[in-house]
Formats: C-alpha cells, structure tokens, sequence
C-alpha cells in the first residue's frame, strides 16, 4: 500500500473493518450490492482522485481566491476540472438511491471517502459537500416535483446547491432573519432579502445553482418558529427541466477570508429589482413541505453537515500529522539532549523526544476525530436501515447526544494538530513553501461555522444531555461502559477504569448542574462541559481502538495502542480539572460585570 | 483617559506604579534625571506614535509583503516613514546611555513604552527591536572601537542591526553552522556561508546595517564552543565613520511567511564573491570579544530577545483581546440562554457569559503575560543597578529562571488570546476585514523563533532548575512564597493555598525527575513541566496584581481581581495534571517507535 500525505487508507481500512465492521452492512437490502470489493474500489478512486486532481491547486487556489469581475465569480480553472472529474466518477452519487443514479454506499464508507476531497482540498470540496447535502435535505423534505426537478441535477453533478441562513446582522441567531418570502397566487413565494456568509453563493462552475434558503413568511409567528424552507434556484426550471429565465439572486459580494480560500463565500442579495422573473419584483421560491417547519427541516441538514465539519476539521488536522510526520524523518537537526559528543552527526528530528510527542498528540486528535467521524456516520447506516425499529431509535438519539461533540471537538483539536506540525517544521512550517500553514488557515474556520462551538456547548448541555428525560446521555454512558466492560481482564483494564471514573463524573456533574434548577447558572460554563465530554467520547473511542487491535503486532497496530496510551495518560486526566470546575458551580465568569473587562 | 484598542495604558500604569514601583528606581544614579513625570511623557509619545504612525499600516504591510525588485528589498513606504518619527523622537535611544544621546530609562519603563510599538504593528517594529538588541550586545562584548563605529549610528537610528545566526540546515541546533571565518594579517576576518531566517537582513530603510554573524574559525573545537561572534556590516565604515566599500553580504532570497509579512526576512549569502572588498573575496568581519566565545555573547542578547519574543506575543494576544472587546460590546446577536420571548431584541454578545469567558480568558493571558515581562525588566533593572551586588545577583539568577517561561509561555497563550478573539468575532472574525486574523497568523510566529518552545523546556528543566544546584528555582519558590505569605489572612488566601500546593509540587516533582539519574527519561516530558511551570508562575503573578489592587473599587481594580480569580480558578488546576505525569515518570513518548508513527 503506497503512503499518502493527504489521508492513511490504512487507518481507514482499521476503522472501517477491523473496528467499524461495515461488511456486515452488506446484510441489509439498501446495500446488498455491496462488497469488501465495491467498498475497496470506491476508496482506491477516491484516493486516485483527490491526489491526482484535489491536492496539486489546493496551494494554487488559496493564492488565488475567488474574484468578482463583471458581477461574476472567478476561479481557477483547476476547480472546475478537478469536480468534473469527481462528478464524471459518480462520486457526487455515492450514497444516493440506485433511482438518481446513485450507489447506495452506506453512510459510513461515503463519509470515508468523501474524507480523501475534504483532506486533499477542503475549499474545492465544499461545492459537493454542499451540494450534498442540499440533495439530501430534498430528498426527505421535497415535495416529488421538487425532488424530480433539483435532485437529479445536483446527484449527476451538474447543478450545485447552497444553503443560505445567515445574514449579515443574524449568524448565530437565526431568530432574526429578516428576508422575507411574500405568498402569491400560484402558490409560489417571492424572497426579498440580504443574505451572509454564503458557501458557493455563485460561481460559474454549473449551468444552475438551487438555493435553500430560509425566509420569514409574512405574518408567522416571532423567532425561530416563524421560519421558513424555500428553493430558490438562480435560473427558473421549466417543466421540462431546461433553464428558463434568471431569478433575482444577485452577487452582492465577496468575503475575504484567512483561509478556505477556494470556497467562494459571498454575500447574497435576494429581489432586489436586478432581475424580475416574470416582470415582477423578488426572487421566486417554492415552499419546502410546510410553513414555519423551515428551521427543523433546516437542522436534519445542519446535523449532518455539523458532523461534516468535524470530518473536515479532522482531516485537515491529519493530513497536518501526515505532513509532518513525513518532515520529521526527514529533517536533520541537532543530537540528543543526553548526548555528548558535539562531532557527532545531527539527528532526524523524529528522534527528539519533544518531536515524537508532538507527532503522537497529533496523531491522536487526528485518528480520534476521524474514529469519531465514522462513529457518528455508522450511527446514520444504523438510524437509517437497521432492522429493528428500537435500534434505529437508540441510534438516532446517541447520535442526536453526540453531534455536538463531533462538531465541536475535532475543531478545537484539528488545529491543534494544525499548530503541532507547523511547531514540528519550525521556521519551515512558518513559511508558504510548506503546506502546513495553510491547513492551520483553512482549520481556523471550523470551530465557527455551523453553529460556533459555544453553540455546541449550549446544545449539548441545554438541550441534548436533558431531552427526553436525559435518554440520550444515558444511551452514551451505557455505550461507554459496555466498552471498559470489555475491557476488563485486558491490558487496557486500566484505561477502562479511569474511563469509568471519569463517566461517573459526567453523569454527576449533569445531575449537579441541572439540580440548581437554575439554567443561567448551568448553562454559564457549558463550554467546560462540552470540552470534558468531548475528550471523555475520544478517550472511549481510542479505547474501542485500542481493543480492536487485538493481539495484532504490526507498526501500525502498535501505532493505534500507543496514542491510545498517550491519550489517556495525557489526555484523559484533563476532564477532571473541567469537572471539578463545573462541579464547584464557578460563578466567576457568570457575575463579571462589562464594565470590569 | 482615551481608550485604545492597541493597548492599555491605564494597565500599563498599573503594573508600572501600583504593582512593580519603578518609580523607586529614580533614586538609584543611573535613572536620577527620572521621575513619573518623565516617565508618563515617553508613554504618552509612545502611544501617540504608535497609535499614529505604526498601526494605520499594519494590514497594509500584510498586504504588501516585502519584494526583492533588482536585488534590494522593495518596502511601503509607511515603513520607513514610521521608523523615521520613532528614531526623531528619540524612542531607539529610550534605554541607552546619555552619551549616545539616550534617555537613560528603566528597562522597566523601556519595555512598556516599545509594547505599544509590537502591539500597533509587530513587523515594522521588529526593525528597531533588533537595532537595539544589537547595540545593546556591542555594547556588553564589543571593543571601544567596536562601540564607537556601529552603537551610535544605531542609537540615532541612521543604522539598523541584524542577528545572524542560523544557517539553512542549522536552525535550533547552532553548532551544525558551516559559516566559516578566515583570519587575516590585518587582524580581521573574512566570512563564507549562509545564513537564514535574517529578519531585517537588508533594506533601503537606513544607509548601513550592522550584521552580528555567528562563524567558525577554522581549527576551533567542534560544536558550540568553536563558533565566534563578528561585527559584519552591509557597508565598510571608514575610520571617520563615513561608508565605503560595499561588503560581500548578498541577498539571496526573501521568505514568504504566513504572518509577520512586514518584517523582511532573509536568505544572506556571505563572501560569495558578488562584492570583493579590497579585491579579495569574502565578506570582512570583526571580531566581537575573544574567539570561540561567540554563542556565550549571543545568548546574552537571546535571552533578552528571549523576553522580548514573549512580549511580543503578549501585546499580539493583548490588542486581539482589546479588538474583541470593543466588538462584543457593540455587536449584537441573540437572546439570553434562558430568555423566553422571541420578539425581545438582540442583546450585545458581551451578555452572553460564554462571550465572556472568552474575553476574561484572553484577558487572563494577556495581562498575565505582561505583568510576566515586566516583571522580568524589573528583574533586568535589579540586575543592573541595585546598589548591593547579593541583590543583583539574586535578580540575575532569578531572570535566568524565568527567561524560558518568559519566551514561551505568552507565545503559548497569547496566540490562544487572539485565537479567541477570532471566535468572539464569528465569521467576520475570520476575514480579512477585521485585525484579529492577522494577529493569530503573525502571534504563530513566536513559539518558533528565538528558540522553539520545546527548546526552551529543555533549557528550564535541563539546565535552569539545576544550575548552581537549583539555586534558581530556589529563588523562583521563595519569590512565590513571599507573595503566598502577603496573601494570608485576605481574600485571596484560597489562592494562595492552593499555589502553595502547586509550588511543592514543582519542587518534588522536579527532585523526581532528576532523582531518576536518567538525563533521558528526566527530559522526555520537558515540555509539560515547561507549561505547567509557566502556568504556576503567571498564577502567582495573577495573585501579586490582585494583592496590588488593595481596596481599589473602580472598574479597573474589578477586572484585576475577576481575571485572578478567572486564573485561579480555570487555569491553575491545570498544572496538576502535569504534575501527575511528571510525577508517573510516564515513558509513553520516549518509547515510542518511529515505525508505529
């Protein structure tokens, strides 16, 4: 097996078979198509191509940022030629129904592969990624002429799809959208608005771009409960299909970031006279199934796109440890710090101690973010075909629990990874020559959109921790401990009992922080919370790796044991000082004043 | 007072008059012409110029990065236009002696007014950080005529200096450098290699540069004790001190960094035989003090740069911290967490407590690393001029201690507080249309350079904390306790308990590791008694501010005390989990193989 900088298909081949067991998706009937071969071949084309066609204009297109010339979006060619390829191998199909030209891969293998674009070129990966996700929220949400109308195109790669929420004085608080989506008689909506922040907002790439775009219909009700779910296409589709005339979507803008440079990212003006599609003002758009549903329509879509970001920010973190991995065999610098001799030749710097921890801390955010990654979609193949219908609703709900954490903690630790393999480059990884600082860029982005993780932390303390009567933390505990139970009688029976201990304290402090019966006093240091459970869940999966290994004794089996060694002697002991804080019911941040910062 | 988002002055005055007392320095004969007064007048120009001259150009600067155009570096023009209001209001001359036409003031006081200068615009204060540092070396090994040629032409700002020390493959490890230096009968030298990472390494900006390049004297003995230190300027200076001959010092490449892109930073070619002076090939250099004691002198002024890297980062950390604040304060977006009605209005983010902590948290490392590097300068100032030489001594040994804490720690944390400035901000914090992207890209700089942190955890553990039999950190303990022991008995005494508790374990901790005999094994987790040392120190710096604070109620004295409380409370724990892997003498990273990578 060749060795890559972009991603390890070995790591993925541990998660997915020898940890994950995917083959037994194979049982079920939405994959039984599918093989070890079939699941082989899409993961060595994916490989292909994303270092053959993703990885060489990642540096090109971050010099290059998008430009705005004549109201139109600029790009370097190679972002065209490389989705080309990836649209032509069907790839942009791959978890899609057999219907729209699809693959039906489980989501778990798509996720894997969908990992080699987002690591090779995160800002060339978003036009699909988007437009993925776009397909997928039609496809459960649409009405069949929706369906019919967008979702082929989007699956055969030749529109792309957006998802417009923001705008410029609502990112967070999507409560206060003010574009508007006035009714007409035939049933149709006209949208006049501004809209922000808005990923592959326009470009040139395809012949349509189907917007999803959330509006407020006019007299509903205040807040999130007053929103709504329109498609918004930039050009009207006839019944036939072919385009018809162009809809008032305009180009207001371009925003210039510090990375994910090759995304287009634009500001969005809707009905604003430029164009007037029937000669008549605002953008037309068609109601997504019902009003004021449109931001729980909108949040199926955002979970998945949630854990998307965590996958993205992992394998940036890990095509980071790659990268740098490789530099560390390499690079000569200085001897042991016990050495003596000065006429001594210089060291590969990996012989550093100081070195390897970094490369093993790296290695441990990356191959724990990525387990968690295909833990959560492993969660979507059982939430979608498992058999029994209790299963699909434990699946769901420890899904639903742990999509925060999958968001929110490989983008806090991706750019640690980031930060660690500029650190092991020194100088070097300071300088645009080495490919490192621009992960470190582009990661930045992570921890910000789809809900900040201050959101997250919200989110999971406020919400998901609570719902239903709290099922959904005690799915994840029952989880975790059926793993330190395994491990019991094993090497690892120590890991496991600092597990337990360590589990016992989340439950404990939730039942604390909630039994104030006080929400600003609990909610007040949520953001502890979510980092403690988030390295409580990866301490768990490098467990479940840990244990996968199994008596196997290769480089790379013993790679898996001894991060899982470094993260929980190193990683672990970290929850309890946000435990014992949480515990303590600090009120510090809660009763600073303004005027005392 | 006016507010500013470059920096604090009213913090300033605190940790100058309240907390350090420099104005009890006045009495000494070196600072007698001084007085608040004289004081007060030099930070105000500071923060007029800097505010003025230095941070209007700051993203312009990143947006124009220097070019090599015919051979010679291409600047903006607001570079050189700044360095001319600094040099003409007789800010390089700030610390020097009066008969270079300096001010004569505290290093204290010299270290406050330059802040101003890293926190407007890091680039283009590097010019003048390096002039200084340089002379500042001349000053301590040079000979009289060394001094009299190249001091004075600094201290008046008509020449800059350089630091020329690593070379393409010898960055960290000095004592791989090939730049060899002949000796000649005339008693100079002539100098052959390569030097890299040159930051202001050539310019237009003044009409000669003083380089002090690190060389090998053939013959010498291997490794670092057979390198020399040389005087190499870009022009010859006549004995009347007018320029001559151009010097065989040749550009041969700028670097393109992901920040800090207003400091020119260079590949030099020596004695390449571009230039010939005398018609002979190499480039003339003088010898600084004896041979072979070239690295001894160096470090005396890397320890100062050492500090001043720290500040660097400090003040980085400190503006992004300033920016934040200011945009939460007039940002608005969302409602209380647990807030009901819909239609209430935004509240400003600052209401938000996660927005908060954010803030309290960037203020906590701000602020603590500059109470840390200005109370290293006062260190300086004891050092140099208090009257009993136990007390200069002590004040040395103490500031040995502390300068890798000083270097690394606020180049650990001050990024973290511009990291979350960018959070604070959401996405507009991620464009280019706001600072604090730029102060995260040029902050990542300095746990790099001036000795990567990793080095300076080998310098505190492997050679600070045993020097003169621990003498140092027996100092460090006691300084710590002494401030313990003022806590007890007010408010503050649970801190001081629990610092108490921190600092035992700092000493038992380090008696573990070298009680193992096993130079190896004690160093393999440098770097975690490196962060928790540094943490335990900035606590105990955080519990000096606050005991400074006395029963002060304004606004300003409230936020001193939330962000010790805030340092105490989130952040000292943490050093335990250090502690208890330092304590375990864990060998996770030692043992690893680089095959299991």
């Amino acid at each position: 097996m060749r060795s890559s900088t972009v991603l390890s298909r070995r790591d993925l081949d541990f998660l997915l078979h020898e940890w994950l067991q995917v083959e037994t998706l194979i049982k079920r009937p939405r994959y039984a198509e599918h093989s070890r071969e079939t699941f082989d071949a899409v993961l060595d084309l994916a490989e292909e191509i994303a270092t053959e066609h993703f990885a060489p204009h990642n540096r090109t297109a971050d010099e290059n940022e998008p430009r705005m010339v004549d109201g139109k979006v600029v790009l370097i060619p190679e972002v065209a030629a490389a989705l080309k390829v990836f649209t032509e191998a069907g790839l942009m199909a791959g978890e899609f129904d057999e219907a729209y030209g699809g693959m039906q891969l489980p989501h778990t293998v798509g996720q894997a592969v969908f990992a080699w674009f987002k690591a090779a070129n995160v800002g060339t990966s978003s036009y699909p990624f988007l437009t993925m996700a776009n397909a997928r929220l039609l496809l459960t949400h649409g009405s069949e002429e929706q369906k019919r109308t967008y979702v082929g195109p989007m699956v055969e790669g030749r529109w792309f799809g957006t998802m417009a929420l923001s705008e410029p004085q609502a990112g967070s608080s999507l409560a206060d959208i003010t574009t508007r989506a006035e009714p007409q008689d035939d049933g149709t909506y006209r949208l006049t608005g501004n809209k922000m922040w808005i990923s592959a907002g326009d470009h040139e790439l395809t012949e349509n771009i189907v917007h999803l775009v959330l509006a407020k219909i006019p007299g509903g009700p205040a807040g999130v409960k007053g929103i709504s779910l329109f498609v918004v296409p930039k050009f009207l589709v006839d019944d036939d299909g072919s385009l018809g005339e162009r809809n008032d979507v305009v180009l207001a803008g371009l925003n210039h970031k510090m990375g994910y440079r090759g995304t287009t990212n634009t500001l969005l003006n809707f009905g604003e006279g430029v164009h007037t599609p029937g000669g008549r003002a605002g953008a037309v758009g068609y109601l997504v199934g019902e009003p004021h549903r449109g931001l729980t329509y909108m949040f199926h879509m955002m979970n998945e796109a949630r854990i998307g970001v965590g996958m993205g920010a992992t394998v940036l973190g890990y095509t980071g440890f790659l990268h740098a991995l490789e530099y560390a065999k390499t690079r000569t610098q200085g001897r042991p710090a016990a050495a003596k001799d000065p006429a001594a030749a210089p060291v590969r710097i990996i012989e550093h101690p100081d070195v390897r921890r970094m490369l093993l801390a790296a290695k441990s955010y990356a191959e724990g973010g990525l387990a968690l990654g295909l833990y959560c979609a492993r969660l979507v193949d059982e939430e979608q075909t498992a058999e029994d219908a209790a299963d699909r609703a434990r699946a769901h709900l420890l899904l639903d629990t742990l999509t925060p954490i999958a968001k929110a903690w490989p983008s806090q630790w991706g750019p640690v990874a980031d930060d660690l393999a500029i650190q092991v480059h020194g100088g070097y990884g300071y300088t645009r020559d080495y490919p490192v600082e621009q992960f470190y860029r582009d990661n930045r982005l992570n921890p910000i959109h789809e809900g900040t993780n201050g959101i997250q932390a919200l989110d999971l303390l406020g919400r998901k921790v609570v719902a239903q009567g709290g099922e959904g933390l005690r799915l994840l505990v029952e989880a975790i401990r059926a793993t330190t139970a395994r491990a019991a009688g094993t090497g690892w029976s120590d890991f496991a009992a600092d597990l337990d201990a360590a589990v016992e304290r989340l439950a404990a402090v939730t039942a604390t922080l909630w039994g104030t019966g006080d929400a600003e006093l609990a909610l007040a240091n949520a953001s502890a919370y979510l980092e403690a459970a988030g390295h409580l869940v990866v301490a768990w999966l490098w467990l479940e790796q840990a244990l996968a290994t199994g008596t196997a004794t290769s480089d790379f089996h013993e790679g898996k044991r001894v991060a899982a060694r470094y993260f929980h002697r190193w990683e672990l002991p970290k929850v309890h000082v946000q435990f014992d804080l949480l515990e303590s019911l600090d009120r510090t941040v809660l009763d600073t004043a303004e005027s005392w910062l």
